[in-house]
C-alpha cells in the first residue's frame, strides 16, 4: 500500500517550488512512462497497476527495483489527469545544460511561452521535425510542469531544453548567424529561404509575441501567409507551420 | 442583479442535452463576444461588467436591449473558464445546414474529432487559411461546447460547420472530386499537388485516425513528412500543416 509520505511527496511535485527543491518531477500515463523507461533519465520510482505490469512485463522487469504496484484507485487519486489508469513515475530533473546551434543546425528559441500545453506541444513538434534543442527565456513556463510533460507525449525524453536570459544568450551566440523570428507583417514564409547554415528560430509569447529586447537580435522577420480572417494562429500551430516550411525548403526527405 | 433563473439557464447550457433542447449556447470572453456582436448570430442576451461596457461603449450601445450589467463576481461564478473577466453571451444555435465543396473550393471533413479544444483550434486554422466550410461526422464533438467556442477564438462566427453521416455524405457528394485524407504511410505532402478543382480534405480521430468506412472514399492518402522521432502530430497541428501546404501549392498570396 502506498505510504502517506509518498503520496505527500508526489503531490508536492505538482508545484514548481518543490520540483526545484527536490530536483524531481512527475511523468504520467503509459505512453510517456514507456518512453521514459527507454531514455537516459534517472527514475526514482514507478507506480503501476498490476494490469499494466502484466501487459509490459518484458520492459518493466528491467526496472524491477523501481516499481511499486498500486491499485487503480490509488493511482487516480494521485495524478493531475483523469485519464491516467496505468502508471506514474517520479524522475530526477536534468541539469540546465547550455545549448547552442552547431553548424547547419536549427535551434528553436522560445521567448516567454507561458501556456504549459503550448510548450509541451512545441516539444512534440520539434521532435517530429528533428529539431533537438530548444532555448527558452527564463520566463517561459517550467518544462517539468506535469501539463508540459503530458502534452509532449514522450518527446521530452528526446528534445533538450535550456533556460537562459535570451538577450544575453543571443548577444554572445547569434554572431553572424540567422535569427529568424515569427512576426506579423514580416517577409512571407513561402518566399523565405532557410539556408543550410542553420541558426535560430524565435517564437514569442501567446499574447505579446517576441519582446523588444529579443527582437533586436532577429535578423529575419517571417510571417505565415494568411488567406482568411482569423487574427492569429496559436504559437504551437505557428511553430509547426514554420518548421514544416523549413524542412520542406531544405529539400530533405522525411520518413 | 442576476436572477436565479438566468444563472440556472446559463449553467444548463454547459450540457449538450440542454443546448439542443434550448437551441442556445454560451460565448465567453471579450474577443469572442466582440466577434459575435459583429456576426449574424441571434443573441439572446449579453452579461457584461460595467468596465467592459465603458471600454466598448460604441459597439455595445448598438445592442443595448440585450445587455445586462453584472459584477465581476457574478460573471466569474458563471463561466467555464477562470479567465473570463469581461462578458458572457447566450446565443441561438444555427440550423445544421447542408454544405458542399463548390467548384475550386476545398472543404475540411472531420471524422470523429473528439477533443473540443482540437475542434475549436481546427475552426480557427480553417479561418486563417480561408477554408469556410467543415463537414463533421455525427460522432465529432459538439460545435457549441463552450471549450470549442473558446478555442476557436471567434472564428466560429465565420466558419460554417455541418454534421452528417460521412460515408453517406461522401457517397453522394464526392463523385469524381478529390478526397484527400491524412494517413500514416501515404504520399508525401511535399510531393502532393492540390489541384485548382478543390475537393475534400479528411482528418481523422485523435487515436484511431480516419475510419475504414470513410477511408473507402479517400482518393489520395497524404502524409506529413517526419524528420525526427515523435510518433505522431496532434490533429490540429496536422490540419494546419496540410492547409498550409495546400495554399502554398496553389501559389496564392496570403495577406
Amino acid at each position: 500500500m502506498l505510504s502517506k509520505n509518498r503520496i505527500k511527496y508526489i503531490n508536492s511535485l505538482k508545484i514548481k517550488k518543490y520540483r526545484q527543491l527536490n530536483q524531481s518531477f512527475i511523468v504520467e500515463g503509459s505512453k510517456s512512462v514507456l518512453e521514459l523507461l527507454d531514455s537516459n533519465f534517472t527514475i526514482e520510482f514507478v507506480l503501476t497497476t498490476a494490469e499494466f505490469q502484466q501487459k509490459y512485463s518484458s520492459i518493466l522487469s528491467q526496472h524491477k527495483t523501481l516499481i511499486e504496484t498500486v491499485t487503480l484507485t490509488e493511482l487516480q487519486g494521485l495524478g493531475s489527469f483523469q485519464t491516467n489508469d496505468s502508471c506514474l513515475a517520479v524522475v530526477k530533473t536534468k541539469e540546465n545544460d547550455f545549448l547552442r546551434a552547431e553548424a547547419s543546425e536549427y535551434v528553436l528559441v522560445l521567448d516567454d511561452v507561458s501556456d504549459p500545453g503550448n510548450l509541451g506541444t512545441i516539444i512534440r513538434i520539434a521532435d517530429w521535425y528533428g529539431v533537438k534543442k530548444i532555448v527558452c527565456s527564463e520566463s517561459t513556463t517550467d518544462l517539468y510542469n506535469p501539463k508540459v510533460i503530458a502534452a509532449s507525449k514522450g518527446s521530452f525524453t528526446r528534445v533538450q531544453v535550456y533556460y537562459t536570459n535570451l538577450p544575453e544568450y543571443l548577444s554572445t551566440q547569434a554572431g553572424n548567424r540567422m535569427v529568424a523570428g515569427a512576426f506579423l507583417g514580416g517577409e512571407s514564409l513561402y518566399d523565405f529561404k532557410f539556408g543550410t547554415e542553420g541558426g535560430y528560430i524565435v517564437m514569442g509569447n501567446e499574447s505579446n509575441g517576441v519582446s523588444s529586447d529579443v527582437e533586436r537580435y532577429v535578423t529575419n522577420k517571417i510571417t505565415i501567409p494568411r488567406f482568411g480572417v482569423a487574427e492569429s494562429l496559436n504559437v504551437g500551430i505557428a511553430t509547426a507551420v514554420i518548421l514544416d516550411n523549413m524542412r520542406r525548403g531544405e529539400g530533405q526527405t522525411g520518413n
